[in-house]
């Protein structure tokens, strides 16, 4: 640092204010407190941002970042706030840069299925405003994600099974480098082999080589008729071999979903839908195509599903039914959190492994959690291998939360045991360094840190995230 | 360099001769010829390398280019040769690694839906080996593409607008670096959000990054059922408007294709199929799903055809007549070169714009390359925005050499005037470098240089390629 950290600072602010206008930086204590603590988090830190930034377009984003620059102030970015890996906290203070007022769709083009977007596009807004179009964007992560955010943490959803993840669905990124230069990667093409794909090397770099200020997504056609089904399963591994023939079979399934009996018990107990579960291993389905297509795919998978011991299919009888089967997979997480009492806190975490080892993991992690007497809940994308664990504790109790601690760094342990990954869908942040460091090994990470440190000589953009600040 | 380059070189064989064997090395005139000079490319240069290396597995690549690190050596993968804009040629001599005895299956985890093969596997005899298992690689370039390249060049092929591109199918790399050192990308998981997508990152940078010695890649299931379909139309534009709804109405075409009348010309003089075509605008479909599902998208097609003056649809009546109808799609490149008269050349390029642009950018293209009394045939993945112009013109004479560059310099900077690119899945190579800077500028060209200059300080790896070698 040039300057004394809090001198660099107070001119940093005053240099931006006269440029972007006051209510362009807030140092308000809650405002603070909002953009770097997060009760989702599994990991919480003392450190907060020392400022807000609420820049209104790129060109101002490029001015924070250049005066950011001349100060040495570490930039975070924040859209929805949802990510759970402490992606967002600030380790090293400095300014987050909140794209509360960057929200607009800038151009829907139908004709060539694609869409531009501010980051702080919400993806539920998103579907919402374009419906009249015949187009949607697939990716569903939580409710409360955005566009940035996602691109971000290189998200995924219940339709990753369909249509995969938010690496396959971004066709061009304007970025403002560290320096304030600002590039896009691409043009609009839907398919390109020009140069390298920096598209994606920015989608899931969590904001530490560039700040995404606009993005144009690929859309794809709302399918003719859509239907939701609900089945239990005697056992996670009968759920998990049904899964698997699913996928062998080919049955393009729009989505299947694995919730464990407590997950279906948290539901009943939180009252989350004005349904009474069976608190037992459950899988929702989604179907979608033509009417004929749908037919058909159920018939397939129902038989699949009998010759596993699976319960009756209930089908939702109408689009309004649907949304309330579907929410219930959708709101697990806030279900879990609606049951905390005083002190409590959940750690929600992810980690994917090859298909076919995905009922080992989730068996063998089940029974570590009930020997270790914590309350936790399953729900896995058993499409993609990729599984959740919510695990409840009381924060107050070294001793739980130490056990805790445990129970995720076993699971990471086994997913990679498994050729598996540390992370499916959330992204390292903070919480998971260590965990990628073994999966992918010195080498590996010594290449992320060369690209890190070409693009970002002084370590400004999101210092501390997905690998520790060379020392 | 430190040494006299051909001191360098004389050291650099020897020693690798030593370690490797006599026969790992060649120099051959033939062999070099081989290795740096390709009729199907859209420019040769007159440097070819200096040598050939025959590595065996991962460790001797790694010694290779630890060799070619200490004598100053640039280091040019090649695995299938049959790339088109000069995407293995030698600019700075150098050495070819040549990976034909790396061309093995090393394991199929089918329960996993996944293979990892070596570079030199042909996509081809992938998909004949494995067939048993009921799983397959959808990736389609040309014929003669083995999977090292495929990545280098991130290809795509007729399968792309149902299965996407090569970056979709790629779940890990091994890769050696300029240094010699070997990383991996990932583990094996299908999905994850685990750090900078490194794996994309080397997915179409042409060996400039590192030089990829094993790849994993993704498996599908083959559909149940498949069928192949022609139809002619009045013009490209009534094709290109019935292909755009059929899009727009989310039917899930295996492959929609579309060739000119000039190519289906090309086609019958070449007899490169039993069959006379009638010599109009033709659109080749595939079909694929279930029984039933493969007949519903049949009818909606045919419908949507008919409202665009279609003619009939022809359709293959059995498997070894798919195969016939599909290749003289696959074959058409093939087809032109096979009508060469001594001294032609065949100018083979692509680009690919917004879907609603294609058939603006063809008709141009077209009505110019008449106007300069080209012979050319055009060709377009018309469900991805992305075509293909195949002009033939005498080598020898400067005149049409220079009419040929102008078509295609016009139908580039059309390409980017629209929004598109310079390449929809060619690549850059030595023949693009001018292109991409146009398209992506100065700022998005120093970016690369940037993570170039990182990974590979001496600009060992396939210099020239994609971006120019700093001065």
């Amino acid at each position: 640092m040039e300057l004394d950290s809090s001198f660099a600072l107070f001119f940093a602010i005053d240099e931006l204010r006269s440029a972007l206008g006051e209510d362009a930086i807030s140092t308000d204590d809650e405002d603070l407190l909002r953009h770097g603590y997060s009760e989702w988090s599994s990991i919480n830190i003392d450190q907060l941002p020392v400022a807000v930034a609420y820049p209104q377009s790129t060109e101002q984003v490029s001015q924070i970042a250049k005066v950011c620059l001349e100060y040495k102030i570490p930039m975070i970015p924040y859209s929805g706030g949802s990510s759970l890996e402490a992606n967002f906290s600030a380790p090293y203070g400095g300014m987050s840069i909140d794209f509360s007022h960057m929200d607009k769709i800038l151009a829907l083009h139908a004709d060539d299925m694609d869409v531009v977007v501010q980051p702080s596009v919400s993806w539920m807004n998103l579907n919402e405003e374009i419906k009249d179009s015949g187009l949607f964007f697939p990716v569903d992560p939580g409710p409360s994600a955005r566009i940035g955010g996602m691109v971000g943490t290189s998200c995924s959803g219940t339709n990753a099974v369909r249509y995969g993840t938010m690496k396959d669905w971004v066709i061009n990124l304007t970025v403002v480098l560290a320096d304030g230069s600002i590039i896009k990667t691409r043009r609009r093409p839907r398919k390109s082999a020009a140069g390298y794909n920096l598209t994606n090397l920015f989608i899931g770099s969590e904001g530490t080589l560039g700040i995404v200020t606009e993005i144009t997504l690929k859309l794809t056609v709302i399918p003719e008729e859509t239907s939701v089904a609900v089945v239990t399963f005697p056992t996670i591994r009968d759920a998990a071999a049904a899964a698997s023939k699913v996928m062998r079979a080919g049955i393009p399934v729009a989505a299947m979903e694995i919730m464990d009996e407590v997950q279906m018990a948290v539901i009943n107990k939180a009252g989350s839908t004005s349904k009474k579960w069976k608190e037992m291993p459950t899988m929702f389905f989604k179907f979608s195509g033509t009417k004929a297509g749908v037919r058909e795919n159920v018939k397939m998978v129902k038989a699949i599903a009998r010759t596993h011991r699976s319960g009756d299919f209930e089908f939702a009888v109408d689009a309004h039914e649907q949304r309330t089967l579907w929410s219930a997979r959708k709101e697990s997480l806030w279900s879990m959190l609606a049951l905390r009492r005083e002190g409590d806190e959940v750690w929600s975490t992810d980690v994917a492994v090859p298909l076919s080892r995905l009922p080992d993991i989730i068996e063998v992690s089940k029974t570590e959690l009930d020997a270790l007497g914590l309350f936790a809940s399953v729900l896995g994308h058993i499409g993609d291998g990729n599984f959740h664990e919510s695990i409840m504790y009381n924060s107050k109790d070294p001793k739980e939360r130490a056990a805790v601690e445990k129970c995720v760094k076993d699971m990471v342990d086994r997913a990679l045991e498994m050729e598996g990954t540390c992370t499916g869908e959330h992204g390292i942040g903070l919480g998971k360094k260590d965990s990628l460091l073994k999966e992918l090994g010195v080498d590996t990470i010594n290449v992320m840190k060369s690209i890190k440190g070409a693009l970002d000589p002084h370590w400004l953009m999101n210092p501390g995230k997905i690998m520790d600040v060379p020392s």
